[in-house]
Order: structure tokens, then C-alpha cells, then sequence
């Protein structure tokens, strides 16, 4: 261990729950987390940045983005590709995501690996190699990586449009992916600058979940990340806040490439980080109350009785905002119904839900089939590294984590129906996918 | 004159146009620009600081309107007030407004009290005392005055949304006075910042209209604003660009408060600075044809011939942007029709026009009455003052002001009909007001 590496145990934040993790902070800030699962010689290797594309600077959206795919270009120890095949060499595998609050790297590998998997990651936290060839050339392959996802894909389209109307100051309400015309400007110099200040070790959370022991992977990380010296850069976010929303919006795209009209209805509701007490665990359950699965109600009273749609799913994004959360619904209509009338449609079951209220019988089903879920994801311990992850940069706490269960249990029928005004109209952005001529 | 204030003609920004315009820059960057009028014994006298609420940093919209404000809680030298009553003493008046791309001060007064307004402006761009009580006191009477124009008024609620939705990206899509929210967090030291950051000599223009001679107004400034060290800051701008438009946006406010159902249009268009040639004349004879008075043809069609409005309006906002600016039709439906239905009708006559074109007597007797209206305001010194900084804080010059007239008579029927796609359904945000029951 370096000098300048010892860690300790962060106060209050170790975790009582069945799941046994076990968290510590090296000297340069550097938060490691440790979740043990021995049943298998495997472990996952995180690295998580707490930053994401809602940090993209203003005329910048897709930086984050951008950087994340620049990251696999090489430093001198590790030109690019080299650590992939020695990786795949040994059966390993690895990857990246970036969302609006974190961006995550991520390898999965026989745990002798381990040190290998951080040392490369360390190496690539300050040695990053650019040069402007290599930049132009992953511009145009995220150009079209957009192409796909959204300027020749109507439904990608209408949701970016969506969201923007829903979210228009935070930079949330941005593509993770950028604008088109943003990504087209991003430079060589644009991505440097976001590299130096947001990929430090404060900035990081080291996560290692599997078949590892919580004080040698703290004995790895603190000689090898601990190696890296403070950057003494803020983790201060710029977040600008959307004002409060008073009117309804409609966003009407008509395409001529439209096979499928399509409704998207977004709310901004709270999020876990702002929630009040059993506030987000009944979104949790309201989304899957009304479009979970197939017996969900939107399903049975559109799908099944009137016939109006041929698909609709809601739901609530629990774990990817550090600010406002989403709360969205999606459905397809059939051919005699528009996306308005299957809006309107909707209002008229959720007035309904305002009058009757919830059975109690379907609620503990409900809470019953989440928690299921809930265990059957956190079994993979690659989900429940991600899970842990997502929270961690979204601001909640280990203890937070450890008692969602017993929250989302306590959730009463009541709590939930006083959840349904956050999906009132007034408050909300439909978007519409049209054909041209119904415009 | 200070040995650091000589000063030199601005290279081809002297204009051979009937106004006569004299163009300077003192060595600290300070432009000054004076336009003699000796017809009565009165000078305006502005300062024009090139940032306005596009400037305004994320998080803290208003902010360049609440400086305004507080420009006039004194100085060590004025005290706040002592100005304006020495100026109401020999008749003069003073008073300042924000825009999205500059922030401007003036006075008229007599002309031999043109050095103590300059004394006064200088003494403000460097010397303004803040302290906190009077920041406290101010935020309270801006959020009273947002209240008036917008809280509690539902047709200026109604454009902050369709301006939201239109400009999502570019900071001018945000109201100029800020939203409440970040209003109410407005404080001392973000005032200071931001008058630090902008209220420099490289950043302002002085501008002189009326009884002087610029030679003098020259001497005169460059004693006084020239004695100002140039800050060495940069004067560029962070203004995001919006992605293209490619869905139809509706915003419907439903207020139990609304009296008067409403309808707003607004369409992204090119400003004069980002204009193609005559393209930006074009749309100010569109705007003017379509809805500039009551004869223009929106209000024949609607008003008059089917009684399906009692009032139409069209402006082509053409003086306030440094990027793209604004088109908009508003309109006041008549009791049996919604302000859905008036937009339609408003599509139906745009479609017609794209069939048919204007006709060339309409366009020249339209092209006579803007140029009329022109020289009647320009016929005011101070409103010939305000034309002019405008268009120099947009980043137009004086040889564009000249030629102006010149473009404007140049513009052909065809001209006109190729702006209309630039009115499309599809590139638009309509904003509809209704009562309640019509949500």
C-alpha cells in the first residue's frame, strides 16, 4: 500500500440487509464497494464516474457519450484493443454505458483477473491517448448510432421531442446520445477538457461485486487507484431546475416513414433522491400497477376489453436521476383509434382510478411480484453491481438501498392513488406519432 | 484625453446612407457610435452592454434583467436616486431595458448635460455599491413584477411555454425576466459575478443620438469611458443552437382565471444576422402582409370575412436575436370557435397562399407603409437610437442599416411565397389558452 493510500470504513454506510456489502472511501476520495457472492470464481469490475450526459456543458450535449466510446482508443500502456483480447483471451468480457448522471466501465472475469482489470482502468482514468483522426472517426460512428436511434427512427425522435418539452431546463431533458448538430461541432479539445475534469478519483466509485474478499480488493484498489493523486476538482453539478409545469403539451409528429402510430405520455414526477418518505416506491408500484405486465390495468381495460391498443406499458425511471424523475406511458393504438384517442382514453381510466382508488388485493400482488423481480435481477451479480452502481451516483445511500424492500412493502392503497395526480394532464407532455396525413 | 484613450474610425463601418452616422472605438474597445440631429437642443445618450438574458448563466435565468435593476442602487459617488433627481431638475429623464442580447441604459436630457451622463454611466460600469438588503428588496419587487406579466396573467404564462417548447436549447427560449424558481435564488454574489463579467468597455456600446457634434462626443468620451481599463475578458458568447424542428408542438393552458381564449404561433425563423440575402426583409413583409394591420390578410380572411377571430396579429421579431429569431401569429377566436380551430384556419390560409402567392399590387403597397413606418420612427432620435444599438448588439453593421430600405424594396412576390415553408405546421409550436372545461 503507498503511503498516501490508507482508507477506512464510511461511517453510516454500511449496510444491515441480507445482501452483506461493504463500502470504504481511499485517501484521494475514491468511494470502493465491495459486494461478495462466492458461488461462482467470478468477479465484476466497475468503475463508475458521476457524471453523465446531464453534465454535458451547454452546446455540447453527447460528450459524455462520446468520451465513453474515446475511452476505448488506447493510452501507451494500453493501445486500443489490447486489453480486450487479452480479456477475451482469458474468457473475460467488458463494456461501457452512460446515462444522465453516471458514466460506467465495466469487465467481467475469473477473479485472478482482478488486479489486471484495475490496472488497466487506472491507467485509462489519466493516460487517455487522442488524436484527431481517431475523434473524427468515432464522431461519424456516433453520427450514425443516432441515425439509427433517432433521426431515422420516428419513435427515437418523437421521444428525444417529447422530452425535451417535458424537461426544458434540466439537461436532462437532453439525448443522452447529443443533438445532432452538437455531436457534428464535438472536438479533440472538447473531449480533453471534459476528460480532466470529470474523470478523477473523487469522481469515481470503484465497484466489485462476486467471488472477492472485501479487505483484498481494498488492499488492490489502494495500491493501484490509490496511486493516482486527489485532482482537488469540485463534484459540484451544475443542474439548472425546470420550472414548475402548468399547462399540457402536445407534440405531433407526422412521418411519412410511420408504420406505427405510437403515444408517449411523460411525466416528471419525483425521483428516489427527492421523494417523500414512500413517495418513489409507490411509483415503483403504480407503473407496475398500470402497465407492468398483462394483467396490469391499462392492459386489461384497453388492450383486452375495448380493444383500443395492441400494446401499452408504463413506467417509473426509479434510478437515473439525481434530480426529477420520469414517469412514462407507451402504447400502440389499433388502426381505428389515433394516439389522441388512446390519450384520452387513458386520462379516462386514470379519473377513474382517482374515484375508485386501488383493490388492496391487486396492491399486495403487486408488491409481491416486484419484490420477486427485484431478487431474481439482484441474483446476477452484474445486476445488482449496476443496481448498486445507479444508485450510488444517484445520490442515495447504501442504507437506502437496504431498506427499499420494507418500503415498498408499507406502501398502502391510499399512498397510491395520492400518487395518480402527479399523471394528471395538465402537468404532462404527449407526444404523437402520426402518419402525415392525419397531421 | 488620457494617453490611453485615443481612439481611430471603425474600418468600413462608416455608412454613405442618409442618416449620418459617425462609428468610433476608444482603446479599451468601448465602441462609440454617434448620430447627429440638431433640430432641437437634445442629446439621448445610451449605453448598450452586449449581454442580455441569452447570457444569462444555467440556473440563473433573470439574472441579467435583476442587474438592471440593481444598476440603480448607487454608486459611492451617486447614492441611488441622487442622478435622476439631478437630471428631472433640468427636464431630463432616464430609465434602461434588458433584451435577450443586450442590456441598454439612457437618457434624454438637455445637451449641455451630456458629460454628466457620461460621468454617470461611467461611474457605474465599475463602481456599483450592492448590499444585501437591497439585492433582498429588489427580488422581491422583480417577483412581484413576474407575477404581473406572468404568474398571474395566463396569456404570458402561455408564451413562456410555447417559447420553451420552440427554443428548447437556446438560452433565448427562456423569459427574459427568468423563471420564478430561479428568481427566488438570485443573490448578491451571482449579481456581482455576472456585473464583473460583462459590464466592461470591450462589451459596451455608447451610442449619441441628437444635437452633437461627434468629434465632440468623441473628446468627450474618450476622457471619460476612456479612463476605464479594458478588462482583458473575452466577449464571446455561449449560445447552444436548438436541434431542427421535424415535430409539431401543442402547449394547451387550461386557467380558471382565463377570460379571453388565445391562440400563439411561433415559429423559428432566420434572423437578420443569419438571414440569406433579402430573406430577412422577406419575412418582415410576410409578417406585415399576413397580419401587420387591417388590411393584411389574415385579418380580411378571419376577421372579416368569416368572423372567426376578432383580433389577428403577426410579428417578425427582426431586431432581437443574434441567432434565429421569432415568427408569430396570435390571435383572439370569436365565442363558438377554440383557439384549435382558429389555427386551423390559419393553416388553411397559409396552404392557399403557398397555391397562389401574393399578389404584386399587395406587396408594393405593403413594401410603401413599412418603409413610411420606418422613417416616422426613425423621425425620433431616441427611437432611432434603439434601432441601431439593437441591430449593433445583434452583430449587424451600419452598412446593413443603410442598405436596409435598399433590400426591403428588392423583395419579389416569389421571394415572399418561398417563406412560407419556413411557416409550416410541422416546424411550429401553437400555444392554445382555454378555459378549463376545454382541456
Amino acid at each position: 500500500m503507498l503511503p498516501n493510500s490508507f482508507s477506512h470504513p464510511i461511517e453510516g454506510e454500511t449496510s444491515a440487509e441480507a445482501i452483506p456489502v461493504a463500502a470504504f472511501r481511499l485517501v484521494n476520495g475514491m468511494q470502493v464497494v465491495v459486494i461478495p457472492d462466492h458461488r461462482s470464481p467470478v468477479v465484476t469490475h466497475m468503475v463508475w464516474y458521476r457524471n453523465g450526459s446531464a453534465d454535458d456543458p451547454p452546446g455540447k450535449s453527447g460528450i459524455a457519450h462520446f468520451l465513453e466510446h474515446l475511452m476505448f482508443k488506447g493510452t501507451e500502456r494500453y493501445p486500443a484493443g489490447r486489453f480486450s483480447t487479452l480479456l477475451a483471451a482469458v474468457g473475460g468480457e467488458e463494456n461501457a454505458f452512460t446515462g444522465w448522471d453516471f458514466t460506467a466501465y465495466h469487465q467481467r472475469a475469473p477473479r485472478e483477473h482482478l488486479s489486471a482489470c484495475m490496472a488497466y482502468e487506472a491507467d485509462r482514468m489519466r493516460n487517455l491517448v487522442l488524436d484527431e483522426a481517431v475523434v473524427a472517426t468515432e464522431r461519424a460512428v456516433i453520427l450514425e448510432e443516432r441515425s439509427m436511434v433517432a433521426d431515422a427512427k420516428p419513435a427515437g425522435l418523437l421521444g428525444e421531442v417529447v422530452a425535451s418539452a417535458a424537461i426544458p431546463c434540466h439537461p436532462a431533458g437532453r439525448p443522452i446520445i447529443g443533438w445532432r448538430h452538437e455531436i457534428e461541432g464535438l472536438t479533440r479539445a472538447d473531449a480533453l477538457a471534459y476528460y480532466r475534469r470529470f474523470y478523477t478519483p473523487e469522481n469515481a466509485l470503484l465497484l466489485v461485486a462476486g467471488d472477492a474478499d472485501p479487505q483484498a480488493v481494498l488492499d488492490l484498489a489502494a495500491g493501484i487507484y490509490g496511486a493516482i493523486p486527489a485532482s482537488g476538482l469540485s463534484l459540484e453539478r451544475d443542474r439548472p431546475q425546470d420550472p414548475p409545469t402548468r399547462a399540457h403539451r402536445l407534440v405531433t409528429l407526422a412521418d411519412g416513414t410511420v408504420s406505427e402510430p405510437r403515444l408517449i405520455r411523460l411525466h416528471t414526477v419525483p425521483s428516489p433522491r427527492t421523494a417523500g418518505s414512500g413517495e418513489a416506491e409507490a411509483l415503483e408500484l403504480l407503473a407496475f400497477l398500470l402497465g407492468g405486465d398483462e394483467t396490469s390495468i391499462l392492459h386489461t381495460r384497453l388492450v383486452v376489453e375495448r380493444a383500443a391498443a395492441t400494446r401499452i406499458q408504463a413506467s417509473y425511471w426509479s434510478s437515473y436521476f439525481a434530480g426529477r424523475s420520469r414517469f412514462t406511458i407507451e402504447g400502440l393504438p389499433v388502426p381505428r383509434m389515433t394516439p389522441g384517442d388512446l390519450d384520452q382514453a387513458i386520462d379516462a381510466v386514470l379519473d377513474g382510478l382517482r374515484e375508485t382508488g386501488f383493490e388492496a388485493r391487486s396492491v399486495e400482488r403487486a408488491k409481491t411480484q416486484l419484490v420477486a423481480d427485484a431478487l431474481y435481477a439482484r441474483d446476477s451479480h452484474v445486476s445488482l453491481a449496476q443496481w448498486y452502481g445507479m444508485a450510488l451516483c444517484c445520490g442515495l445511500s447504501l442504507d437506502h438501498l437496504a431498506t427499499w424492500q420494507a418500503r415498498l412493502e408499507a406502501v398502502t392503497p391510499e399512498a397510491l392513488r395520492a400518487t395518480l395526480p402527479l399523471l394528471s394532464r395538465q402537468g404532462g407532455v404527449s407526444g404523437h406519432l402520426v402518419r402525415p396525413e392525419a397531421a
